[in-house]
């Protein structure tokens, strides 16, 4: 059930139908939206009687959703959401389509800096990286775990990015939120609900990966679940599926994009290293994401990635990645979206920004 | 086995290695390029033995094939073949991204006039429409079979368009050989191995669809089966795969386009309305299949979709179309290609042009 | 539409519906059952009025019928069909579970009499052999064409085997429906149309084999093909599907078996030698098949597997199939059902057969 | 690294290569055969030199390993894996074939006796059933946890069956440990490796399913990582998997029994219920996966499916798991295995042996 304010609704009358729910058990989402604000209402098997909230000041309506997901859809909020982050001006599924680049693992202090320093010139602003890597195989390098976040939480102070890595079960969560911006929720975890479930009760924003096999319908409750719990910053990624087709790692299916922008309001974006698992088509699977209409990318590049940890052969080099963001941003401008501009010295102004911010 | 002549052997050195191939009982395939002639020799089951050729006039080097295909492989032909049609200027695989569109299938003279005239106006220079319909039920319409192919020459006449149209035996292959510009192969008959050999005896370029479950050696394999009775203008087109994914009536498998343009000298096109199966999701797909580096579009359009008599729910509208073109020419820009322009009376252009080509 | 007969409903009377139902244009299609006879209509696009035919002479019922296939189902035949054959008394749907064995490919007189004779001996009654072979390469072995065919008639003569060979265009099957008892239909050629439609006007029964990414609707449309020309002779055959699964050539889908009975009145066997491509897979698997309630298995068998031209990998030793013919017994008899006993001397019995039925 | 132990080799001999193998810093896992004892060696990423352990007393062999699987490997150990359990003479991997039975999820105390009393009678040795669901929306139904891993352990002291449930995190896990006989991880768990490593340090046996889109590989991997931890209690479990295929929900992959029985010496037992969603194909499925030579199967039954809060559709009547008993009966006793005979008074037989227990 989804309760629509009236435009000129008061912020006590919010206040008060979000009691009301409270109050008879259930909880209260309220989403506010450029022109009106929507409650979501969870908690309830059975259905509530509309007119507990028909006649209270402020509501306009009181709407049967009938789709399994209720947080994650257009229904409850019309307007895209645009997830923000402290102390940076960058956003996710605002004007500018958000680029995420860094190696698949932390290897290393040297390997992370000098990587960071090229996707940062290159005009990245979210670094990605592994500290905890759920491998296939147990005998296969696992992360530098809580070393690795450390290094990381370096490189936002001095490159300024956003940094963007995977937590793989409540104990690593609890460590990524501390040190990271944005806590990724990998494409096997996608439908570990306990997981799920404790990011929703995290404040910093997720990246929810989409499983090997997920349907569009998996994929949205995926997000319901963080939500659900009260986190409202989810922002969705295609990182390929898979299916009989060997000429690539996964099969990247860009459709999903304009068909998570119709059904919710909820940012996605595209990872056409993983979607690809081969260097030579990232670049131009990238062009294709920001054509589709993708909110961002996030892409493997590493200094050496012939020496990789893992994922070598899908990982850019630098130089590669510079010539991506030059056509990616070509492209975002054809959609009236922009691509952030190379930056010459990022250790000097992200070093003041972080500063300011603090 | 492959034979690279040199970049000055004469006409008559490729003649008498041609000679002599086909005197030990085996077919010759000159593939005339930029820099040199190559020349595929298929038939053989056993090996050949080098040496006989090794000393011939104008022979460079003789290379074993150990790939699985011979004349679909860039290693026969290193330049991108471009295909070129009688009385036009249109063309695949050249700088300009070639569209194709129509309706799914050919209804009527009206119909097919209205439709045509519509994507003509927009700029496309290549009009598709079943006479002949590959249904999953017999009780389905089956397409106008001969009357279809009629209207269809009609319309080049008319408008210019160049027809391309699907061949689902060797009876109809026939006779849209005779009508049609291109003969299309479907993606239920990509290893109709009867039908593909027929095809490879016929003069006109052919459009071979990739299949529902085809994986990419699978494709280039069927190509070359056109290949191999001697018609080398083959067109490639991904028209999306069957996966588990039930947001799309298939998966648009975008990542086989740079994947086919590595192996293959080939063009490659792509098709997002059977690959998406969803109105709404054609243009989104069309600006990433351009994006991603295919050679051409071909779009379903059609007047009247809610009457059409297959693939309405797939189907433009005229001024989706348009908007289309606008889109995908912007795109096709940074890439360094174009998309035909706007014409403003296509009738009036293309009866002169046809006269004069008489 | 369908017309359900009267239980003493008279062949005239039988007749007089069909006539009339002819006489408005459609096609009467009489399917005698133990109860009664259901007369299916086909060629109606649209909808025939009902009141045409209550008031014949005896018409039970007139019942709409709303799935898209009509002749395939059991609303139209309850009882299962039992196809049979001209001068034998093997049946495929019958309680005898029938075994189709011998090589992929005929590839010689005596490799196919070598076979012929171990598989007549171990119990089959059905002698399987491509002459026509649809290769995924124009270069490779692409049988023997009528002189194979000419070999299969022979084996015929010598052991009484019922011949099963493929047909892959409209010229063979002139041929293979000349020569053979059974015309089979390739999972390649599952929807070509038009090939399914002159099989359809053949009277020799024919072995439909589901595509390799064909849905059971679709699979059950392609049977719908070949019985709406009037040939209801039609076995199904699973032979695997294609999925990301790389442990076997394809998925063996056996829930397609009771999935079958449940909708369709027509037989279906199972191909566990393509349905894995993994000789160590094909007993187990042939096992499963006849359990989960299959009328037949389809077995390669090849006296030299490492030489064989094509599937050596798949096809079992003699040896070996004289094996799983004991194990299938026995689970068959779990069952209630039969599979033959083995045969000390197939030539001596079968040429006697063979010269009573001329 | 694997080390086989000669014939004679004494228990010290064994303990004197574990004792060498942990002082250089991995883990020796040590796996008594009926012929030998074979020792495996994780934790070395860089590899061993074979000469620190070919000469010490008792060692035959020093085998480098390529596959990526070591623990759960057939090279390491020969003989089948039977899982045994405390205070039962049930096993999973000998020569009774396992049936573990019940509802999906455990509703209340009435509902899980009722059933529970069902399946002991007609022979079911295990009772499944959840206390945590991992559930595709948050909103459905997600267990009553430890209230009802209490009425597991109930139903074991009074039926005796031996209780199978899922643990979906590390929290539940311990509880689950507690509480039951055998650890779940669900299809969806497959890959979460940290709860794989957690199932790893418990002393019960695990019940691994198969991703839903899991390679062979993939599988084999994730009991590795559960044996990496020094629990060697591992069985497989087939549930069928994600394909296009449309009538069934999921598509049983029964060739994956022989292929993991190759390759591994851990026992597969299969899932019918989920691998097909549908009550009408769980008995077919189940002959054919005993005829395929599973170990056990896993049976969803419910005395009420229509009002099941989860997975009604799959589950079987009573009535009619007492007729799958009888069928797979049959069945197992033309493979030379077992089915246990139904019990007239499971509760009376039950609490005698349970109180003998303890």
């Amino acid at each position: 059930m989804l309760i629509v304010m009236k435009a000129h609704a008061t912020e006590e009358d919010v206040r008060q139908v979000c009691a009301r729910i409270e109050s008879l058990g259930f909880r209260a989402h309220s989403m506010p939206g450029a022109q009106r604000t929507a409650i979501g209402i969870t908690g309830n098997e059975t259905e509530l009687d509309p007119g507990t909230f028909d006649e209270m000041s402020g509501v306009q309506e009181v709407i049967r959703v009938s789709k399994p997901y209720k947080l994650v859809s257009r229904d409850l909020k019309e307007e895209d959401t645009v997830v923000r982050f402290a102390n940076s001006d960058a956003t996710v599924g605002g004007d500018e389509v958000a680029v995420m680049a860094g190696p698949c693992a932390i290897e290393s202090r040297d390997q992370a800096f000098t990587t960071a320093e090229h996707v940062a010139r290159a005009g990245a602003r979210f670094f990605r990286g592994g500290a905890y890597k759920p491998r296939t195989s147990p005998y296969s390098f696992q992360g530098l775990a809580e070393d690795g976040l450390k290094i990381l939480a370096e490189i936002r102070d001095r490159f300024g990015l956003l940094i963007v890595t995977e937590a793989v079960d409540n104990e690593s969560l609890d460590l990524v939120e501390k040190y990271a911006d944005m806590i990724q929720i990998g494409a096997r975890n996608m439908q570990n609900f306990s997981l799920l479930k404790r990011a929703g009760r995290s404040r910093k924003p997720v990246l929810l990966k989409r499983g090997i096999a997920a349907t569009l319908e998996e994929f949205l409750m995926a997000a319901e679940y963080i939500m659900s719990e009260g986190n409202y910053n989810v922002v969705l990624c295609e990182r390929g599926v898979r299916t009989f087709a060997d000429h690539t790692r996964n099969t990247l299916d860009l459709s999903v994009v304009p068909a998570v922008q119709r059904l919710s309001h909820l940012p996605i974006i595209v990872d056409p290293s993983h979607g690809t698992g081969k260097r030579n088509k990232v670049t131009p699977l990238s062009r294709a994401a920001v054509a589709v209409g993708a909110d961002g990318l996030i892409i493997e590049v590493h200094p050496d990635p012939d020496r990789a940890l893992s994922d070598g052969k899908q990982s850019l080099y630098p130089d590669q990645f510079v010539q991506l963001m030059n056509e990616v941003r070509q492209i975002a401008q054809v959609l009236g979206r922009s691509v952030a501009e190379p930056v010459a010295n990022p250790a000097a102004r992200q070093t003041a920004g972080s500063a300011a911010a603090r």
